[in-house]
């Protein structure tokens, strides 16, 4: 555990102290507040971030029917017979069409619902590309100031880009089918270039070698390094050595050093949606003030293009 | 026409002057710099938007199969037939699913594509809502510009909400499937709310009668009225009524009286979202500035919540 010590000084709101005590009931009000948008959140946010760093969070991608949830069901046993306590963020696509995968995704790791130690929780990715982010930034402070150790998103279906995933996790894996060799071909290049592990699942299907060999040599090709593993996501086979792996990564990725440039994207993120939306009322209400007298209102109605221009050089001005 | 005349000291750029003169290569040029986000083309916009208000904007939408693309050439054959000239924009979804239909629709209309009083254009609507309508209502301004009389806008698929298409038109028509008496369940409480026209399209099947009955009673309980007709696409019947019905409400749709406030909000739009790209771009060199300072780094480092609301007070100060 490296959770900081917070100041003397300052005092814990208690929704965000019963977080902190281990509280699954209030973690999912403090989250349920935060996909609601209220901004009064923030406030119990900035007093559980100093008891933040302890978890490690990994993202499971893969193309459909390949068995991540199989396989996030055999890594939570793994972790929890460590003694570790697992989160699970599974997001929802927007689109209602893989419904039933994520009925399915649900009925599949109910064997864990009932387990103290392990909390899972779904979310909506709700249109915009970036309120995913936003939103699943925050929950995942929550998660972590909870006491997890160890926190597995799972994009359910396409609603979320490559990238985006990517930016919130410590660590991606890419759950890749075997097959005819074409595999690899599957995968999204932007997978393949910020993937951490590739998990050539369904061992006992033909085409494991030919599958882990392409992977090893588009590796070589690439700057970053990965690692590649097989594994039996049905049979548990190599999911033990995969949690390893997982686990062996944590230090560095809890060092203060490493965490530091994603929290500082979080506080350009954090600062830049604030400031814009009290801008954005500012703006608003200038431009009412100014649709207000009589004369810029026909002068706005007649060309809006001209004026347009005029006004927002008055209200950009520095 | 209700053209306005432009000021005679203004000079109009070589490009605006073009679209005026009624070349669609110049029209194609400046759409695909206003679907680029070329800043510079609000200038032209600007030159332009003088010139409109002469066409008349109409939304067709209505559910796959239901028959849009035969009903809109129908519609193009009869606007022909008077002497005005049509323009069409329809608007792929950004899903890849429907492609099929969208090509579909294009080779349908393609009996017009040679057609010099005709202009054909799809537009793809691009994952962000705002985005579309920002795009399709400077497009319009072109299309309008160009002397078009009549423009048909056509949602392909189910990209973009009907609120959005219903702000972009001056007559919003739905087409309507008769059958077994749901065709009017099946249609969205939105759209039934905020269409003009109700089109019980393929009039050879059976239940029209119903579903007209339905619409009509559906009508008496809305506070705007609406008008119901019914059409079948294929054997043109009911087309020619339903296109005078469109240019019996064209005057009335061209008085500036009825265009102000949708060019008011054109306006606010139009200023809220230039002078927030503008306020985006300060608020991001602010953030990167104070980042600059090593304590303040720290600090943001230590806790993005705590410090993200102490820099946006500061950022927002009026």
């Amino acid at each position: 555990m490296i959770r900081k010590s917070p100041d003397p000084e300052s005092c814990i709101r208690p929704e965000a102290a019963e977080v902190l005590s281990g509280s699954f009931l209030a973690a999912s009000r403090l989250i349920r507040r935060i996909e609601a948008g209220d901004p009064a959140v923030l406030a119990d946010l900035a007093d559980l971030f100093p008891f933040t760093g302890n978890a490690c969070v990994m993202g499971i991608t893969g193309p459909p029917g390949a068995g991540k949830s199989t396989l996030i069901s055999g890594l939570i046993r793994r972790f929890r017979d460590l003694g570790l306590r697992v989160g699970v963020l599974a997001i929802d696509p927007s689109s209602p069409v893989s419904g039933g995968a994520i009925l399915g995704d649900r009925i599949r790791m109910q064997s864990h619902a009932a387990d103290p130690g392990v909390f899972i929780r779904s979310m909506a990715s709700r249109g915009g590309a970036g309120g995913l982010s936003r939103v699943a930034r925050d929950v995942l402070v929550v998660l972590d100031a909870l006491g997890l150790d160890m926190i597995l998103l799972e994009p359910v279906g396409s609603g979320q880009s490559d990238t985006e995933i990517a930016s919130l996790v410590h660590l991606l894996g890419v759950l890749v089918p075997p097959g005819t060799g074409d595999g690899v071909q599957t995968i999204k290049a932007g997978i393949l270039e910020t993937a951490d592990i590739f998990i050539v699942n369904k061992c006992d299907l033909p085409g494991v070698p030919e599958a882990v060999a392409d992977l090893r040599g588009m590796l070589h090709l690439r700057s970053r390094p990965g690692w590649v593993c097989e594994t039996c996501a049905r049979t548990g086979e190599g999911t033990g050595e995969l949690a390893d792996y997982i686990l062996s990564r944590r230090t560095e990725i809890q060092s203060w050093q490493n965490r530091a440039p994603a929290i500082r994207d979080h506080f350009r993120s954090l600062v830049s949606r604030l400031a814009l939306a009290h801008l954005e009322k500012q703006v608003a209400d200038r431009i009412e003030a100014f649709l207000a007298v009589p004369e810029n209102d026909r002068a706005a109605s007649d060309n809006p293009y001209r004026l347009a221009r005029e006004l927002v050089e008055q209200l950009v001005r520095p």
